[in-house]
């Protein structure tokens, strides 16, 4: 049996692997090599795979078979390659270890630079570039990477040594530190490590190797690493690659340096140069956004050679992968050499911009395009943004780093965040600078603001990847984390103030700025078209109120799929009338609130018919228990208890009657509500059950309905009424409330003299509905799948007790996801399959949509386009997500483009 | 187009009708024609088809067209046959128009004699008969039944009048009045009809049978009917026929008669006559059970020759019909005229007994005698009967009805009776004679004591039907309705006093007689060892303790299928630990209260294990939500709102900090219900949710389990423990409890040095295990249906709250039958079709059964045997139950047997 590959090698103008290969060498590993075959200067190398690191898991930590073999062989056709020895004391390889994996998880795992130095090795470079500060600074550099990657030490103890010894020689920045002093600062290092270790530093570099490749599997582990999966639904089974790659240095002086940059705005879509440079450093200085760096298109003036060489390799990047860049490279003495490129995250923004201006430069076609943008982020378009009207002066300005607006109160660590947005609070995050540790801080938070930091910073690039308002290196503001507070021209912001940030021009404002609706403008608004274009599946919102409908409108819903009638029940002018009619003792008392209720919903749909002239409208007759509309049973329950305590003591007469009342008064509400209450209220009297065995309810608002749409038609309105009937579970429901519907209807038409077009049809959200399908369908002209009640009943578990579990299942993989987020196939989805085949095998024409929350999901929006469902409805704000999913969808069944979105 | 025939002939030796036409022509229809086709004396005459009874219904109760007609043209045919004239005054033709339908509804609908009496053809009747009293006793009879019947007059007033009559001329018995007498009873009985209806009682005779014709349909829909259909589950569109037969005459004097009759003894299957005869008079005065007749048997020696008549009938009948018969008849001056036979109603003890001697006769095979016994009524043979080592005096003694024990509380209404069964009691229903007036109240009784009629009676023959003890005739005893008392030989029983009746000899006895447990011997045995020679699908018990598994092997379990841990855990020992366990803050105490349960559950199984030697036994582990077990919330909320308002006085130091240290404590207990409360319980955390989340409890079990199995086999008990897993919904919940739980098994029985054979199988209650039964199957070496679940969440009910609308749902037909009772066949049985269908695809031998309440119902038992399942788990006293269920199941499958059983 052939061994298995573990070890692909790149350079020399040719690579074992390609852009292809990205599950099996990551993303780094597989972008290496590719840039190797397409000619662009890379720093040969090699990678290690991801099955690597997946043996190593199986296999208590230790390599698998035949891996370090495979690694010798690679680093000596390196060595040869280069005309240099790992730890040859004359000629010294030095060489990078960097972990790369399937998917970008920027600042996750752990990188090591310039191994291979050593005691004797340090001199060999020294001799070989006649540099002594470069060789000592790049030694001190891999000491502190090696000691806090491989043995665990605390980076802050070496960042201690350096500040103590730049404080001693009395600089500010390590550039300025002599070789002298770089030196001592080795020796110290040494002794730091001894200490902590017991052990010498690794003089070996075998040694060094074997343990770098080690630190970067194992890092596949680390807390933040998990936590990032977790928050991005990485699998852990994808593993990291490790790649051994030979060291090239920004650090030689002048004119060196390292960049990290985008080939176009990752944060607006502009087709500008875009990203960091800092002269004389080596790459992690950029990222960590220690030193501010200057931006990339100063080059131009400073540098114009490497300019040239990197407008060169960015066009050469851009036509071959038709995307946008994420790139990382050093340049060495003037040289420019690559040493990664991936697919740029980009905000929504950006990824609709570079995808319009794309098929506008004739990259990509309009179908590509429409594949480039993920369906969630649109999220971020939709979202309010400050009102231009609004005056606002801000009180500081950074580098917008990720657009949108937030508002929210400042805190100033990502556990107060966190803690505070867990209570309902809006915060914005202040912090100097962002780490990986702070990840769950800036998911809680409205928006990141960082005092030091550019635009590729860790603070900007996950902000960026969350589509969260970022604002970053804003030196202006000073932060005293301790005093809980920062201050700017001697304002002071204390935590729990309010502050606004815009993070479109970078502004920071004190105080809450207004916010308006977004709107579809520009390139949204071409995008969205050519997105109209290929998608069949309707799109229809969920809405309730006029205003909701507008918005819905706004944001290119196709009509009203779901219209909630219970929560026009819940306004202050309605619930006495609603309490009257639920505990009336009998149907006259029912009768007269319902008479008073009858014209607030009449004029609550006529304001939904307006708002909807020419859509259809789908409304859904009363569905939750009567007892959701009743008064807190503790309140009262203890209120009565204390009445009753007092009725105990000596009382005058009259206050004894008053008390005496009022307990006969909660006596009897308790009663009305012990009536109504039930065991499993989502199991209970509700839906058409109430309709049935209340008439009076369900016929008052078949009238108001069609009393509503025949008086809109009067006044000119396009008015098409479906009235749906909830929770049908079994045939004999549907054809009974069918038959009252439309006996209320014809009467109301004929009273007035007017007809209108309706439609009657049922929501699938009981098991049984779908199995009968067929017989249900007899009598319903439309189906809507109401996938929330479907997924509580068909998994039994209730949507509001399920935080119980469903975090632990979550965790311990039991589900893959969240079944209320994201339609669970294997068996909700089976019953909408099975409810579409019987429904249509029934009546071919049915009418078939989806109301519940997976209408904005975009894994479950492409699941109901093949299940061929003719529309799903979602929230106002998921339209557009609604519409692109199912655009996507379509795309997807057909060509089964490859998805090459920016994730 | 060929009319529709309504009307059937039958006499003269030949009928248009045969036994096959019973839903066209009613039992007594069908019957009747049958009966005059076997050459067996019958009142010649014709039946109007429940066809034309419906069409009457659809057809604003006026007969369809055509049929008036016809029966003109058979009333000729009748008239030329009898030689005599409907209305003739000289020679004047009486007939009687009786109902009946498909099943006998014995008492609920309408019967009218002698119709075609007026003022001149009573003259005629003179003539022909020479007898004037006989012909006015006629005549007042037949004013007496069409006023009550078509005139909606109330009987009773012309009872006073008769009642008056006796007084005034000093007698007690209707015979003894003179034809005088009886000429002017029918002079008073008109001027009643002329005051209550304002018009003369009608004299033209084919009025009176079109009227009376149409008051038998009417009383289709008379009170008592629907709710004997109700009861019974007789379809509303099944509808009634009516007979009109010419009159015979048991009123003719001492060599005529009356007589209701079975061909056996319906309540202990004898081989005996069995019924009652009344020497001249009508047949209503039988089942009116007003005077007390004659036992048939006495005939042999009063009247040898009718005797002789009727035993040939009976042989003949029998034969044919292959089945005990129950019939009318009437003797007109030494002649015998059957007017009805049709399968007569039986106990379950006459049932099985009359079942096997027919095939040790052999007029039946074994096959049809299974099928000849309805499976529900076994209950009857079941349930505890008196202890025999109790010495019992009894009080009185009347006819054994109906056999049985029952033992309650006295009461003299049937509302009573109702009212108090409704809150728990036990009652027994002491009736002077009940009525169909009654039936509700007899339904809500444990048995029921008159003090006249006979073993016909309408008490009998419903008490039989309902197989309810029931001892009639009891005239030793004086009811005082009024004063709510009875009283025998000066005992003095009040309303709310004890007492027991035995059914199987008449007694009634005094408070309350201990019970003891059926057995299965004689006849019984013979039946079921027959049952089980033909049934293929096992029947196992759902039984949670040693007790109840002894009772269940005693009637026949294979298995148990079902034991519920839970009922254990509420054990006054024990559910304090249950408490702390669930409120244990740390895993250390809850292990503490875990290992105090072990001990206890261990002796649990242990007992189960042993009364099951030999056979396997089915464990579920922990199902329940853990709120359960904690106290009541509403008592805790009040009396910490109590304390909290004490707290608010002035108080002594101690008592405030007392108090406080309450206060504290309930709030801890509140606060713990809260944590665990659930808006629907029933889809919350439960089931394998807790055994996942909480580890320790499942193990706890397992480890009781399998200490117990090791420790009973050592002992040398066979010991086949399934460990069943409750609410699973997905693969991966399966796959965890799996191993967990072989893992703790592995364990204890590697401790013990023994191994014992188990099985690890699941539940099948969500209704996404059926969608996905094929990957469950991976890990489940077996299924149980868990149908009450399942039931409850394909239709999306609470079974705790679906009295809120099943009923209403039941009566209006949207549901066919409560799916908690009779498993849904079109919902919750496709999932178990298609679960069926998915597991077995993926593991052959895969184990089926079902645990659900539908388990002990036969025509779910039917359907799983359909189905293909392996066995169905029951209560223990429905196991006999489903025995039969299950043979029939196979019976009806394999050769469509056609069911002739009593119902």
């Amino acid at each position: 049996m052939a061994r298995k590959k573990y070890v692909y090698f790149f350079g020399g103008g040719k690579a074992e692997g390609n852009a292809k290969m990205r599950n099996l060498l990551g993303g780094k590993g597989a972008g290496l090599a590719e840039m190797t075959n397409l000619g662009i200067p890379v720093p040969p190398g090699f990678t290690i795979s991801t099955e690597a690191c997946n043996e190593f898991y199986k296999n208590q930590k230790r390599y698998p078979e035949g891996m370090w073999d495979e690694v010798e062989e690679n680093l000596s056709r390196l060595e040869s390659l280069m005309g240099a020895k790992l730890g040859d004391p004359d000629n010294p390889l030095l060489v990078s270890v960097r972990s790369g994996a399937r998917a970008s998880m920027p600042g996750m795992m752990d990188t090591i630079l310039n191994l291979g130095l050593n005691d004797q090795t340090v001199q060999g470079l020294i001799k070989r570039t006649g540099n002594e500060r470069f060789a000592y600074d790049s030694y001190r550099r891999f000491i502190t990477m090696f000691s806090s990657v491989v043995l665990d030490i605390d980076r802050s103890e070496f960042e201690k040594l350096l500040e103590e010894k730049k404080k001693e020689v009395g600089v500010k920045l390590d550039t300025e530190l002599t070789a002298e002093d770089l030196k001592d600062l080795v020796k110290k290092y040494k002794a730091l490590v001894k200490k902590k270790t017991g052990k010498d530093f690794p003089q070996d570099p075998k040694e060094q190797l074997r343990m770098a490749i080690g630190a970067v599997f194992n890092s596949w582990h680390n807390k933040r690493a998990i936590e990032y999966r977790r928050i991005y639904g990485i699998p852990e089974e994808w593993g990291t690659a490790a790649n051994v790659q030979a060291m090239v240095f920004g650090n030689m002086g002048e004119n060196s340096g390292t960049g990290v940059a985008f080939t176009r705005d990752p944060s607006t879509g502009e087709k500008v140069f875009y990203g960091d440079y800092l002269p004389n450093a080596q790459g992690e200085d950029v990222v960590a956004g220690i030193r501010t760096p200057q931006k990339i298109t100063t080059l131009k003036d400073s540098h114009p050679e490497i300019y040239r060489q990197l407008e060169e390799v960015y066009q050469k990047l851009e036509s071959h992968y038709r995307d946008m860049q994420d790139i990382e490279f050093t340049v060495q003495d003037g040289k420019l050499y690559m040493l990664q490129t991936r697919t740029g995250k980009r905000t929504a923004l950006a990824a609709v911009k570079i995808a319009v201006d794309m098929v506008q430069e004739g990259l990509i076609s309009k179908e590509e395009a429409i594949m480039r943008v993920e369906p969630d982020q649109l999220d971020q378009l939709l979202h309010p943004i400050f009102d231009p009207k609004a005056k606002v002066k801000p009180i500081a300005k950074g580098l917008p780093a990720s657009p949108g607006a937030a508002v929210g109160k400042v805190v100033f660590s990502a556990d107060r965040a966190k803690e505070w947005a867990d209570k309902g609070e809006k915060v914005i995050l202040v912090r100097p600078e962002t780490s990986p540790e702070d990840i769950v801080g800036m998911y809680a938070a409205q928006g990141i603001l960082t005092s030091r930091g550019g635009v590729t910073s860790h603070a900007a690039v996950v902000g960026r990847g969350m589509g969260k308002c970022c604002v970053v290196g804003c030196g202006a503001i000073t932060i005293d984390e301790e005093a809980g507070q920062f201050t700017v021209d001697g304002i002071v912001v204390k935590e729990g103030d309010y502050i606004s940030l815009n993070g479109n021009t970078g502004e920071v404002i004190l105080g809450q700025v207004p916010l308006i609706q977004a709107s579809l403008t520009g390139e949204f608004k071409t995008f969205m078209d050519w997105v109209d274009e290929i998608r069949t599946l309707g799109v229809r919102a969920n809405a309730d109120t006029p205003e909701d409908a507008r918005i819905a409108r706004n944001f290119g819903a196709e009509g009203i799929g779901l219209a909630r009638t219970e929560h026009m029940f819940f306004g202050e002018d309605r619930i006495p009338w609603v309490r009257k009619m639920i505990m009336a003792e009998d149907d006259k008392t029912r009768k007269k609130s319902l008479e008073k209720l009858l014209p607030m919903q009449r004029e609550d749909f006529i304001g939904i018919f307006k708002a909807m002239d020419g859509l259809p409208v789908t409304i859904r007759l009363l569905d939750p228990p009567l007892h959701e509309f009743l008064p807190n049973r503790d309140e009262i329950l203890v209120k009565l208890t204390e009445l009753r305590m007092e009725l105990k003591r000596r009382l005058k007469a009259d206050r004894k009657k008053q008390i005496q009342a009022q307990v006969e008064e909660l006596e009897k509400t308790l009663k009305a509500i012990d009536n109504l209450r039930e065991f499993n209220p989502m199991l209970g009297h509700r839906g058409c059950r109430l309709g049935i065995s209340f008439p009076a309810i369900s016929e008052m608002q078949v009238r108001a309905i069609f009393e509503a749409a025949v008086e809109v038609k009067k006044q000119g309105i396009k008015v098409f009424p479906e009235v749906m009937i909830p929770l049908t579970g079994t045939v004999e429901e549907m054809r009974i409330t069918r038959e009252d519907t439309v006996r209320v209807a014809e009467e109301v038409m004929r009273e007035a003299g007017v007809r209108v077009d309706y439609l009657v049809g049922t929501m699938i959200e009981v098991p049984r509905a779908a199995l009968i399908a067929d017989k249900i369908a007899q009598y319903a002209e439309f189906f809507s799948f109401g996938t929330n009640d479907l997924t509580q009943m068909t998994f039994g578990y209730s949507r509001d007790d399920v935080g119980k579990f469903l975090p632990y299942y979550l965790e311990k993989k039991i589900l893959k996801a969240d079944p209320f987020a994201t339609i669970d196939q294997e068996g909700v989805g089976e019953l909408v399959k099975m409810a579409t085949q019987k429904g249509r095998s029934a009546r071919p024409n049915l009418k078939l949509g989806v109301c519940g929350e997976h209408g904005g999901d975009p894994a479950s929006v492409e699941f109901f386009y093949q299940v061929g469902l003719n529309y799903v409805s979602c929230s106002p704000y998921r339209i557009p997500v609604a519409r692109l999913a199912a655009a996507q969808a379509r795309l997807k069944a057909e060509k089964e483009i490859a998805v090459s979105t920016s994730v």
